[in-house]
């Protein structure tokens, strides 16, 4: 029998939603346990990815992309504004208001902006859980945007059907380097701040890197046997990334980034890259939930005091972690089996 | 009796040490062999990360900045480049010539570029490992460069004795956000391209954050009732970081910045910090490697069939991941252990 909490979420309650989402974020036991009620829910949503260097414009561009999904498609949208440049607050430095002054009072939208909390793979467990929540609340588009370069793409790229890479004109050599590996995530490409000097050359060097570029296969995490590589179906046709220009503050080409993801989500089906990308997925959460299970039973059945003393003896150098790891598990360090 | 590889890198053979670098890099088991021989040798070096946004002129600065330990203080200094923008070639994106050039033939300074391969995590791992290597090797500096904003930072907070947060003046609104968050990583503050118009708004914006800022305890990864918390020591004095005004690419204000630096490890030291920080990260590590461990026994012991089939249940949505972790840790989805 469900939750009052997870059947006012089904039912499309914005105040339950907001609540779960807040105890998913302080992952009390009743967020962990509405999670797994609504999963049975999920996998209806079209999850874009939004990513690009600071300067972009991207919140502005996610703006207008909701607001359009809204008006033209009435579809519900959910977009999440993951924050990682603050990894110590734990709390989204922008406020939802803030961000998104255009969407406020839009009921078939709902925002919420992320703060990482400074652990590795929380900001993407926590996205993950956030996007199932959205998904099984019946948003069709739920949106992620994540701000800087780095790690947090390679997250987007794990999560997102779409992945959405935004550049502008004018932003200096150091993203002109970055560029040429946020290609290999993207799937469509939007070159914002169109009216800016600048535009042409920025596109010249996107197309010709474009041109560079292979379709490299997307590697997942892996351990022992399970490993999970996805390689693109070359046989059912190859997707080349759109480039988009746009002007986000005013709503210039916002309908055809619509309309590429739109295509971008056709082809996923068509090739059968929709399923491997969500199986991908999933299986990239359940080695995740399955380390975090072992790892938590490994410290429940252990006593304080002899990991302390293990800690110890690697911070006096006496045994490397790995050695110290196979003490703790076979009770010898010199043992091969680890 | 240690390997002659390793033997070879604690004589200062250069050719070695590359090397054993690709070995780690591509995770050989020689590679792993001499890591832990070269383990007990480690602990002895000023390990820098220096962070920053895309255009704040990062890498010059670490170029000058290692030039001016090698010319003033005769220091043997490492440099590892890490390339986040690029997780899915698995080469840095610039070479190393190019990114150093007043570097090249430089005895005494060894350049290592590197590029995260897309695995949570990994990136962090590698340069940890990195980071051993050259301390085993008697690099008394080794400075990790970070490209970004996110996740990278953390983990360069989580590796460094001290973290340089380099901005630079006018890049905009976006940044802004950025610094607030990356504020309470840095130890010494640069503010870079320090001829440029705007620099006193960009010194005045970050002198009132400063002022607003509290020293947030840096939270480390935890598990059970491993959880290991480095607050800082009030009652020994409380480091503020300092900013510092440079011009990398003359060379101006680096000689301030290199007197922080060892301000600040004299601080480290005098507040027991500098042990503090050593035994999180170590205690960090030693985690990895159990997760890890963990993990892969847990993979070599189950058969491939019922994994997978654990796998289909989920993309199915039948079950959770966490029920199908519980399911695949003791035999029954309804128990309550995990």
């Amino acid at each position: 029998m469900e939750d009052l909490l997870t059947r006012s979420v089904l039912a499309g309650n914005r105040l339950a939603l907001a609540r779960l989402l807040t105890q998913v974020e302080n992952d009390s036991p009743a967020g962990r346990a509405a999670l797994e009620e609504l999963f049975p829910h999920t996998g209806k949503a079209h999850l874009i990815g939004v990513t690009g260097a600071p300067g972009t414009g991207k919140s502005s561009l996610v703006n207008q992309l909701a607001l359009h999904y809204r008006k033209t498609d009435q579809k519900k949208v959910a977009v999440i504004a993951v924050d990682p440049s603050s990894p110590f607050t734990g709390g989204a430095v922008l406020g939802d208001r803030v961000r998104m002054r255009d969407l406020s009072g839009n009921d078939g939208v709902f925002i919420r902006s992320m703060a990482s909390r400074g652990s590795v793979g929380g900001l993407a467990q926590m996205t993950a859980a956030f996007t199932q929540i959205f998904d099984a609340a019946g948003y069709e588009i739920v949106i992620v945007e994540t701000v800087g370069a780095g790690q947090s793409e390679v997250d987007v790229a794990r999560l997102a059907q779409t992945t959405i890479v935004v550049e502008a004109p004018g932003l200096g050599d150091d993203i002109q380097a970055i560029k040429a590996g946020i290609l290999e995530i993207a799937d469509v490409l939007v070159i914002n701040k169109a009216d800016r000097p600048g535009v042409e050359h920025t596109e010249r060097a996107l197309r010709s890197m474009l041109a560079l570029a292979h379709p490299a296969p997307r590697v997942y995490r892996h351990h022992g046997q399970a490993m999970t590589v996805i390689t693109p179906k070359v046989d059912q046709g190859l997707w080349i990334p759109p480039i988009v220009k746009t002007v986000a503050t005013d709503g210039t080409g916002i309908a055809e980034v619509a309309d590429s993801i739109a295509r971008h989500a056709g082809h996923l089906r068509v090739s059968g890259e929709w399923a491997s990308r969500d199986r991908a997925r999933l299986g990239s959460e359940l080695e995740a939930a399955l380390e975090q299970a072992l790892t938590r039973r490994f410290f429940q059945n252990i006593q304080k005091e002899k990991y302390n003393e293990m800690v110890e003896k690697v911070v006096r150098r006496a045994l490397s972690p790995h050695e110290a790891v196979k003490v703790l598990l076979n009770g010898n360090s010199k043992q091969e089996t680890v």
